[in-house]
């Protein structure tokens, strides 16, 4: 989904390891928030060994662009519910679910954004790789006649996601996941 | 406007301390962060005494807040085009000058409100009470028979304004004046 960040968990031993550092950086950051997030607990929680997690990771900031790039191996897509407007509804309920989850891992990422250059630019990457990934709903529209060909993919995305994100992130006021609905049918209408 | 933040400049000698301090927190907050504000900063800068600054003001986050306040006691309010699209064309024409400023106050305001709950609170007020000051824009729209009477002015001004702070604050990303113009377009049309 475009919100919510998880590490895929493959087989193989570095692997494995990997996926138990990532859960466990999850659960700190949504827990105790960035300025909580340490090598300590983040050994502690996943049971591996301070010295792996210095050698491989190296930094906090280094845990969490890593948390981001695991996030973009993964299979997420879309889902497919055969209109536009359904597919936009399913893409802001993932995001709605993922802002209004406590604790939520989107949100502390997001704060963490403001932190540190690095995690700036994991997820701006993370996040161009998701919008992207999301554009197959407008592909898939085109494609069924349901809109014009030339509709713009990107515009289309923000006019249906962005106010979850504005309202939820920034504005910080809730916002119900009837009014999350009702932004992705606005968005499907205006390219109609 | 909604984005950006000025003091006002009335009368008095304690207004223009506040006056010529909070300009100085603006000018130190644009050019080196909120990392790099700090009250001997704010002090050199404004020629206002710390002694002054620590008495009145306390803290950082203090001067944040009243910076943000004094944003609310100004006399700002939407321009009026004679159209609802107009109208939201010249308020993201507004967001968008101050989110692509550089330096930018709005997007340091934005990034400090991460780092301390007293910013973030008072940001949350500041912008509570500038979308209900442009909520102005649909009411004249309602009046002239533009758009029916029962119209959700904040829905209609999320739809309009969110796509601008998504895209250039929480995804990074550039978007040109055109672009913002378009998102203010599709809002208008939405409602009519």
């Amino acid at each position: 989904m475009i919100a919510e960040v998880h590490a895929s968990r493959p087989g193989g031993r570095t692997a494995r390891v990997r996926a138990d550092v990532l859960a466990a950086v999850e659960s700190e950051l949504a827990e105790h928030g960035y300025d909580g997030l340490t090598i300590d607990a983040v050994a502690a929680r996943s049971g591996v060994h301070r010295t792996t997690l210095y050698r491989r990771w190296k930094t906090v900031p280094g845990l969490l662009v890593d948390l981001l790039e695991a996030g973009a191996d993964d299979a997420w897509g879309p889902a497919d519910t055969g209109s536009l407007e359904g597919d936009l509804v399913a893409v802001n309920r993932e995001i709605h679910a993922a802002l209004t989850a406590r604790p939520s891992i989107t949100q502390a990422v997001i704060a963490a954004s403001f932190r540190t250059t690095a995690a700036a630019d994991a997820l701006t990457r993370f996040w161009e790789d998701r919008y992207e990934r999301t554009a197959l709903v407008v592909c898939r529209a085109v494609a069924r006649g349901e809109i014009p060909g030339g509709t713009d993919p990107h515009q289309l995305l923000l006019t249906a996601t962005a106010p979850l994100y504005h309202q939820m992130v920034l504005l910080r006021q809730p916002m119900s996941r009837d009014q999350a609905d009702q932004h992705a049918r606005i968005a499907a209408a205006s390219v109609r």
